[in-house]
Order: C-alpha cells, then sequence, then structure tokens
C-alpha cells in the first residue's frame, strides 16, 4: 500500500474538507489521520515541525529512540508527504466562520476555505531574552525539563522560575544532575507547598532567589550563567552545563478570539473530550489546549494523539454533516 | 546520555514505585515515562507488545511508516530496555491494596508491591471463533477499520458487524475499495440513524443481513469467505481480500473489579484527566479505559499519550506523598 504522491499545488479559494493550521507534531499527525480518512485535507502552517525544531535530543517518543527534535520533525513532515497532503508554509491571521464553513485567510491575503478547521498553532515558550539564549537553544538550554532532564545526568545545571513547573523541573533535574542552581527574581515561590517544602529540602537544590540571569555563555554548548541578584545588584558567574528555563509559556492569540474560541485563563483553547471546542467544526490539538478536561503535560506523543483524535471527530463531524448529499466523504486521493 | 543498562532481575516480594500491569503500547510508553522521571519501575505482561503482535501493516505511527506491528512491538521494548526497566513475562491474577501500597499477585503466586500501580491491560477484540481466522489475523483479517482500511484500496473486503463501529467501518473501508460487503447477523442495525442511511445510500456497499460468516479461506492472505443466511440456510462463498471484524471488545476483568476500580458499562476502566481512576494510587491508561472523559479512539499513538501521562500522573502522586520523606524520589537507576 506505498502510496507516494505529489501534492497538488493548493488553489487559493479551495475548499478543502479540513484545514488545519498548524505543522507541529499535532496539525501534522491530524493531516496523517485526516488523509487516512479520505479527507481532502490542507495544512497551513509557518513552520513545518513546530517546536520539534528548536528540541534537541528527543528520546521520549517510544520507537525513535535519541533523535535530534528537527530530524524527527523531518520523519513526520516525510510520513505525511507520503499521503499526498500540500502544506502552504504561511500565516495565518485570521479564520472567519461563513455558514458551514471556514474562510481561513494568510498574511498575504491569500484564503482557502474548510468545512472543518483543526487549530494545532501550538504555544510559545516564555524566553528570557538574554544574550546566548538563542544561540545555545538546543545545546544546553531547552524549555521543557521532563524532556531533557536525563540528559543532565551528574552534570551542575540551573533551573529558572519560581512556578510549580519551574519547581517540580528542578526535582526531576536533581534527580539526575550532581547540583541544581534554582534561580528565582522573587524571594519566595508561587507554587503547592508540597513542591516548596521538597526543593527546600533537597541538599541538591541550591537556591538562588531575588536573582535573574542576565546572560548565558559557552562555546559549543552552555558553560556558565551570569546571575543579577536584583536586591543588592551584585554578579556572579556560575559554572552550569545547562539551564533549563520554566516561565511559562503561551499559545499565539492571534485569531482564536476573532472565531470565537473559548480560551482558558492562560490563553490556551479549551477543548472537551474528541479535542471538540465551543465552536461547531473547529477541533484544536496540541500545546494551543488546555481546560478542565486537559492534562496539561505537552510532549511529543501527547501532541501526535490529540491531533489523531481532532482528525477522528472532523471525520465524524463531516460525516454527520454528508447526510442526504453523497454518502461517500469527497475524496481527492482518487 | 546513553544509557544502556542491564535490567536488575526484580526479586519476589520486592517494592516498587510504580508496577505497570500490561506491556502493549500504553504499558510500554509508561515504563519509558516512569524511567524518566526516575522512578523504580517494573513492568508484568502476559506479552510484550500487546495487540501490536497480532497487527499487520501499521502506518498510522506518525514518524515510523508501514511498519509490520510485532517489528514496532520490539522497537518499543528496545527503547524501553535502554532505561533498564525490568519485564516479568506473567498474568496477574489479582492486586489487593494494603495502606499505601499494591500487592500484584501473579498466576505461580509470585508477588511484587507497588507504591502505585498504572493498569494498561488493554482489550480483547471480540473473534468471529470460524476456521481460518486466526490463522490469517494479520493477513487481510483485521479487527480495526481505521487502522486497515487504506490497505484495501481498489479491493473487495467484507466488514463484520452491526453497530457503530461496523457501519462507520463499512463507510471509511468503501472510500478505499471497490466493493464491501456488509455482513450482520440480523436484519436491522444497532447503530446511531445517520451511519445507517450513509451505509444504505453507497452504491459500494452490499448489505448481506440475517447472515454469519461461517469460514475464512486463503492461501498466504484472505481469499474468500463463506457465509450463511440464518433465516434460509443457504450457503454461499464470497471472494474477497480482506475481513474487516468490528463486533466489539472488551478489557480483561479479572483483577479489575477486585482492585475496586470503577467500570463503565462496557467494562472499560473509567478515567478521568490525568488518567487517574476512583482509586487513589491508581492510574489507568490505553484500550482498557473508558468512561465519559475518553473519546474511544484506540490507536497506537493514544496509547502511548496515555501511558506517558498516568506515568506523569503517577510521579506527581508519589513526589506528594513523598513529603516529610527524603525530597528525591527514591531511585534504583543510581
Amino acid at each position: 500500500m506505498s502510496r507516494f504522491r505529489l501534492p497538488r499545488r493548493p488553489q487559493p479559494g479551495e475548499v478543502f474538507d479540513v484545514v488545519i493550521v498548524g505543522g507541529g507534531p499535532a496539525g501534522l499527525s491530524a493531516a496523517l489521520y485526516a488523509a487516512r480518512f479520505s479527507l481532502r485535507v490542507l495544512v497551513i502552517s509557518e513552520t513545518i515541525g513546530g517546536t520539534l525544531n528548536e528540541a534537541g535530543i528527543i528520546d521520549d517518543y517510544i520507537g525513535i529512540p535519541e533523535i535530534p527534535g528537527p530530524q524527527l520533525a523531518r520523519r513526520f513532515e516525510e510520513h505525511v508527504a507520503r499521503y499526498g497532503v500540500p502544506i502552504v508554509v504561511g500565516k495565518v491571521v485570521n479564520v472567519v466562520k461563513e455558514g458551514d464553513t471556514f474562510r481561513v485567510v494568510l498574511q498575504d491575503s491569500t484564503t482557502y476555505l474548510g468545512r472543518a478547521l483543526i487549530v494545532a498553532v501550538g504555544s510559545v515558550r516564555r524566553k528570557l531574552g538574554v544574550p546566548g539564549e538563542d544561540r545555545l537553544a538546543g545545546k544546553g538550554v531547552t524549555y521543557c525539563a521532563p524532556c531533557d532532564a536525563p540528559m543532565f545526568r551528574g552534570k551542575e545545571v540551573a533551573v529558572v522560575g519560581g512556578g510549580n513547573a519551574a519547581l517540580q523541573g528542578a526535582l526531576l533535574v536533581a534527580s539526575y544532575a550532581s547540583k541544581v542552581y534554582l534561580i528565582h527574581r522573587r524571594d519566595s515561590f508561587r507554587a503547592f507547598p508540597v513542591y516548596v517544602d521538597l526543593v527546600k529540602g533537597n541538599p541538591r537544590i541550591e537556591l538562588v532567589l531575588n536573582s535573574v540571569v542576565t546572560e548565558i555563555g559557552g562555546e559549543e554548548r552552555v558553560e556558565w550563567i551570569r546571575v543579577r541578584n536584583v536586591a543588592t545588584g551584585e554578579e556572579r558567574v556560575i559554572k552550569v552545563s545547562g539551564v533549563v528555563v520554566e516561565i511559562g509559556s503561551e499559545p499565539p492569540r492571534e485569531f482564536l478570539a476573532k472565531l470565537g474560541l473559548e480560551l482558558d485563563e492562560y490563553g490556551y483553547v479549551v477543548v472537551r473530550p474528541g479535542q471538540l471546542t465551543n465552536v461547531e467544526g473547529v477541533f484544536a490539538a496540541g500545546d494551543c489546549t488546555g481546560g478542565p478536561y486537559k492534562r496539561k503535560f505537552d510532549q511529543v506523543v501527547t501532541a501526535v494523539a490529540e491531533g489523531a483524535i481532532a482528525a477522528y471527530s472532523a471525520y465524524e463531524y463531516l460525516i454527520k454533516r454528508s447526510t442526504g448529499a453523497p454518502a461517500k466523504p469527497p475524496s481527492w486521493s482518487e
């Protein structure tokens, strides 16, 4: 059942069964499943691979050990390409519901239409915004403690942040690292007391409070950070092999609210079981999702699973809508 | 960060942080994540790979195109083995909660203890129980329409069953196959009217009602089925390249109810967001789970994601319980 097909060049104004906005793990998995459901599908994304492109070595996608993030992104892309799914690289600035159809508008005003919509726009990890951070991203600088903690076995590492994710991250990294500097700009944490107690009681974790990282240095990989005490103004250099930045993340909001999607207090799209949203015909998957039914644990495998489920729900939605019309859902794979 | 380690031979009576019952995609993914969380983890399972071992070609695990199910099972197993996780092959007959600990009892009376438990025992697809079925499983006989529909492009295929899964399966297969025989033992369907209408209106689907499959034949792969009309007693042979059996599935119930786990009307373990169950310290993942928060779409990727989330929840549960005790969760990986 090899099915290498050249993706058709999508025509502006063309109508697809499903338009998927976002080409990270969630969006690409949704595309694979939608194609397998014989749906006519289009992916629109600023990048192909999403956050995978910024990741270092990934060892938690079971079946593919120790693969660099960008390589995993290429594998996902190649798998989807086998199904002939077209991918338009571009930025979506607006989505308008017109009757039963969604008009998806790109920055250059190109428009595509979808009978269903899957939102998989990811989220953006907040960065420190200091010199060296971008250059050493994936080379010791990471924004995901659970993803990269095992990389720091026996090393000295800085964890930056003061919320639950940072404290939980510090505890996890400390189970691998020889020493963890937990750097927080305030003098107290905004986190569950249990995590605060555990962090304070952990002999491998040194608290560096009232302090901010002002620079990350190193040749090929992270070697040191510069830290400034905001109370005294003092600066010092700490030797570390890694910097785990856990200061939150937020999804891009541009068109989400305009479309009338319900967002949670952090700006994530509220999803119900089946990756349904409050807008009929719109499904959401991956890091951009939240709400009470979602367990926030944004991993490659969870994004991929949510993408698959979103495609399944979109398929069901379309097939139920198609009663009266030709029984077979429209397919351009034939 | 290569971490090839020999798994320690687990000692009967030994206490683990997490005992995972089930070694399919959900259980193995939970094991990978639990190990990455520095938890001391044991997997107990009758088979390693679960339903993957019975699958044909899998093309919906994004990143690994067109792989035979058993080969994917080996890749999962090898990935987990890199973390030194011990796997005991055996049948769990009972789990008893003793205070904060779970005593897991195997058929041969061997016992292991877990501070947390992850239930990932899968479910058993109901079979037709006819000659040729087992021999040709994965060779044209399949129990999962969404998994295998694309394999039947241009072919003639039988779909067996009369519920939503069967009708939805027939519609999906008909979007690939040249002809679908929908075989159902009654003269009406127990499914949503929309699916019944769509199936009846689809020119590629021929209804074969009041009929049961009595034999599946073929040399290397499925070539024909024998069908008996239960009203008239007449038998006929239909040439098909595939048989999609969609007559339901059920999880093994042995120890689930004894442990006090809430089950849904079909016998699946009711899970809440985070893969929590009604019993504190017990998490569940994969095909054995159900309930209102679960979207029933049992794929490799969904099982793997639920396993990862269950491990995360188990980790959080253990770390919160460990306050007052040494801050670092016990780990045998050092």
